[in-house]
């Protein structure tokens, strides 16, 4: 009886239906817990709102515990081990901000719930775009790294020119790095910017450079894309 | 008669010269109806241009209801039908407005004529770039809803961990919303934005992200549009 | 004489290499010409300059004038017909604001000496680069115009309807259309922005959408670009 | 014994394993020359850290200058000559910024040592992306080199339309330069824009011509980069 609640419990069991059921309420039940974060104000309407998704986060953890011999298939070690594995400790991190009730800042470990929902999402992955999508992201991985790294390189070598020939416009190193990277992503809120000549001359050579290296990610994605394209059509032409 | 008559009246009619006429008749009483629209005084030839326009219009509301059975093709039901159809709704619409004369923003209905100006457009839809450009929308159309759906899931993450990070800078989840929006289109007006140590950290993660996922959609409508050539010069080089 | 001499003046002449040295010193004295436009007060200096190259000007003008016959070759007619070809009218207005001294937007028309510059430059076309980037315009004219009239329209549509729900915001139409091209550009100064509800969701609607058309020229010059070095490739392949 | 310990300092010498650990130990040495530059107040921490830095640098400048006729092969005329080489003049200006103490800009100078642990990044090289990358900027320099002459002189042009056109806008044409490089790389902050409607009108239509050429370079970067994929397919494709 408890290996097959383990089936209802546990998502990804795409031949379950009952299980498929489960996987909605718990989507359902994870943007609603959502909702109270929403708001400033707690009205009454808010706080039950977040207690009834407590609890069902409480008994889904429990469930998920009492069935970890099904999930970790390492016999009764498991319900000792359970609690330590990775999906444990996030749903416990899911559940700790009701218990606290510290401060706002740590009202967000609930987004933690969207991993879990992400989870689910995982039911969706047979569509043929999105495998289009993770394979593009999956053979560029190194290219975008290291595009990646350039990015973060130019970012910080700017932040590092600008902190020191305008020590005045920048409070601190973080806000060099803030104006660099607001900047070079051509965000631009115009909060903090240099004033003095050099400071000015420098932002320009920044920016102008700065574009090229946006251009890199977006011609690699690009070129990515369009060669899994090409490689799904030879694909079926060879079939044919 | 009648039926000479909804020939002319009817848009698309390409062989039929006078129909034409009418129909850039039409466009010049529409774009004329929306002159009012871009002053703030109402002067008397503003005014006079309103009232003309809005006669025009209720005539030829009038005259399509009258030639009804020509159009729905379902005998003398179709004058009760008329009203009911989706053109019909839109043209009474674009009526309204002057009766009402409520507010301002209701004047904006005004500009649900355009969507008349568009059917007649349709006309120039044979060009062989607007074909190939509306040909990479529609075979993409999945992809970009994906990439949409994940640019607007990407933009409700971050405003849901801003607004909860900083509940001073944003007066409500709305504000949060329009500041990623803002943020992540890299348009950064600076009217919002983020002021602590921590907002700032997060403002920076997605900004750089952000890049990527807006990279997604030029890449794909890229490689849509010269798969789209490829095509297109692969067709005719198989004809000769 | 004056027959060598008009090949002289006359710029273009690549295998004659007096007329090359004659279209070098109209470059410097053009470039000179621009600099007084660099400062604001007149100095005695930069006063010399415009008198110096206004004087060039005058001479080069009459020069070409009494060569038309060679220019136009249409015998004695030349004469009276040259100064209203287009060539005599864009450098007569070079000399104009010397004379007429009026404001300081009028000092403008001196850029028109740039398009001068722009005829000598004629003679670097000959490089690869220049004719592919000119060939990939050339190619995809059509298809940028479109996508440039779809971007006029959509500024002119976002602008109508801000207009028309914050009239407040917006002092007049021409501000309403320049907010939109300074949004949908992503440039977003912020000097100017939509304060209420309904005008921000506007303009985040404007934003979201505004990138996709944005991204549409940017593909078609890819496009362009790689078909025209296919091209260029396919073709010296053949000849091998 | 000389000659062992140049291979010892070398950098670049990839089969000798000591010389790896010298060249770590630069790298870890002049990062750590870059954390003063981080902070605003100097305390004693950060203080001791630039004099150990310094003393670093200073031998490893005299331990190079001793072995400076295996670097350049020149006998005995080496240790002449080479203080006056490339990388040991970039070396002393190293090490000056701490023995001048003069200003905070001069402290910039120490931004030169990075130069010298990019030196030591050629080691990774030879990695499949890096090649690629660095391939396509070199098989497409020409395009980008043209491309960057048009931005810049695009730069330029609207700069001083605009200066003449507002000149009580920008201060100085330098203002105008700034304005016109932050406006068209569309980052926007929102420090200096046109208020006239002249100059609106021509910030907008800078704004909507600039878009294009952002998007030029985006395009050749990306056509290099598929063509240099393309190429590194059918290399691997036809030794099979």
């Amino acid at each position: 009886m408890r290996k097959q609640f383990y089936h209802f419990i546990e998502s990804g069991q795409i031949h379950h239906k009952k299980s498929k059921y489960y996987d909605y309420g718990m989507i359902a039940i994870i943007l609603l817990s959502i909702v109270p974060l929403l708001f400033k104000q707690q009205t009454p309407l808010l706080s039950s709102i977040d207690t009834l998704t407590f609890l069902v986060f409480v008994v889904d953890y429990l469930c998920r515990w009492l069935t970890a011999d099904f999930i970790l298939k390492r016999g009764r070690m498991s319900f000792l081990l359970y609690p330590f594995s990775l999906m444990a400790i996030l749903d416990l991190l899911c559940i700790l901000p009701y218990i606290s009730l510290l401060n706002n800042s740590f009202k967000l470990l609930k987004v933690i719930r969207m991993i879990r929902a992400l989870r689910v999402i995982k039911l969706f992955r047979y569509s043929k775009n999105i495998r289009i999508i993770t394979n593009v992201l999956k053979h560029q991985k190194d290219a975008l790294l290291i595009v990646g790294v350039l990015a973060t390189s130019y970012i910080f070598v700017s932040a590092l020119i600008l902190f020191n020939i305008e020590p005045d416009t920048f409070p601190s190193f973080f806000d060099a790095i803030y104006w660099a990277t607001i900047s070079l992503t051509t965000v631009g809120y115009g909060d903090i910017y240099a004033t003095s000549i050099l400071g000015k001359t420098m932002t320009m050579i920044s920016a102008l450079v700065g574009i090229a290296i946006v251009a890199l990610p977006a011609g690699i994605i690009t070129a990515g894309y369009m060669e899994e394209i090409a490689k799904t059509q030879n694909g079926s032409q060879e079939r044919t």
